[in-house]
């Protein structure tokens, strides 16, 4: 399972606080944090500062890199705030994400055509949200077939299917499961991710339903999350269900977590 | 979901005492209490009384049914306790179980053909316990259409695949997770169900794993479980999990199981 860590961004206010402030001590911490509690990537993300949103992101993912043996994953909408963190990235970052929506694909293509980069791509395109399995396939057939074409090796590329709220629509968490299923058989080699706290939306006890998806997306086939690594309960159900999927040789990963008391809620 | 409460089982100590003692109201309080929480059959089991389980078996069967007002899965490998307990049962049990096993075939078939039983049909032959989806898809094949051509309609059918520990080989739960998957989409309209404690045989930290199995397994499709319903976490669990498959119109069940505090543990 490929974890990258959620938590530098800047939609959280103690994250933004401390891009505005330029306090790196305590993003630097934050990344720490998450690396050891089992983060590949680690996110960045300034999103909510639309006119700095380059400026910020560029610092954070230098901020991040300084003291953290582990790429970065690259979040925004904005081709060029990407580009212009790219320039600075040591390692193989991670992009989040390139969609089927025209401008953002065509502006980010170039970027990671012919690279070693991993592309995170989105489910979504100018038509707006996708809903069920087909709308997802009609969409991830065209993102994995175009990055293909551009050179973009079929493992380095991480579909996600995007999670819509089951409190809208009974079917939205079954098509989710049921497309993750048909991506990973559909293309050999793929990989899938995504944050999934979306699912719940509108519901109470969040965590615990956000928990139980994780659970049942892996037991569909999803390899990748952008989760919150310091979340003991969701960890604890990622490196159990990865146990019980065969994923994990002599279930010693799981034996370890149990040592370290990672199953001490 | 299908919920078969699993507690009156004198393989349990304070059940095989309260069987040798008479106590018919320690039995009847935990019929009650299961059937309170969610119960839709109450198993009840009197195999490690070897000489007097058909005896016993008819004593837990008539206690039971004297205060409860839900139906027993009766739950034997002898198909003569089987019949026994039958013979003073009101309304429709479940019988726990068929299997391919010659002796255990050629004599249940007649009891359960052309009624409206319900009829757990356990993957389990002469040739021993299945290991692959192939294994349990070849012992399936065979026992649904032998109960169809006996008669037995396909939706009173309930396969259980048998679970296999993961600690003993790593593609235990994955291939148990596909046999569910390919069951439930090669009988249309049949149902599956399980006991799944075996999963975790070896291993620490039992129930979580449990629960995590039972979430994945409900992602693939199961929908009858052997459980104990008293059991807060697991059946908050089934709640969840149920509610995201799609199978909790405007996810009533859930917010009702929310505001009857069974998400606090």
């Amino acid at each position: 399972m490929l974890i990258v860590g959620e938590l530098i961004n800047a939609s959280r206010k103690s994250i933004a606080e401390a891009i505005e402030k330029e306090d790196a001590a305590a993003i630097q911490k934050v990344a720490a944090d998450q690396h050891e509690n089992g983060a590949d990537y680690i996110d960045v993300n300034a999103g909510v500062f639309v006119v700095k949103e380059v400026e910020y992101l560029k610092w954070q993912d230098s901020t991040v890199q300084a003291v953290v043996d582990a790429p970065c994953s690259i979040d925004s909408p904005d081709p060029k705030a990407i580009d212009a963190a790219l320039q600075l990235h040591k390692g193989t970052a991670m992009i989040n994400s390139i969609s089927l929506e025209k401008e953002r694909y065509e502006s980010l293509m170039p970027l990671v055509a012919g690279t070693d980069l991993k592309v995170v791509a989105l489910c979504m395109s100018d038509e707006g949200m996708p809903e069920t399995v087909d709308d997802r396939m009609k969409i991830a057939d065209k993102l994995v077939n175009g990055l293909l074409q551009n050179n973009v090796a079929v493992e380095n590329i991480y579909v996600d299917p995007l999670v819509q709220p089951v409190a809208t629509n009974k079917e939205f968490g079954i098509e989710f499961l049921k497309a993750i299923e048909k991506i990973v058989t559909t293309f050999e080699g793929i990989h899938t991710l995504c944050g999934l706290s979306n699912i719940s939306f509108g519901l109470p006890e969040r965590k615990f339903l956000n928990q139980t998806f994780m659970v049942m997306a892996i037991a569909r086939g999803l390899d990748g999350a952008i989760v919150n690594p310091l979340d003991k309960k969701m960890m604890a159900n990622i490196i159990a269900a990865e146990a019980l999927m065969g994923k994990d040789e002599y279930c010693a990963n799981y034996l370890t977590a149990y040592r370290e008391k990672k199953f001490e809620f």
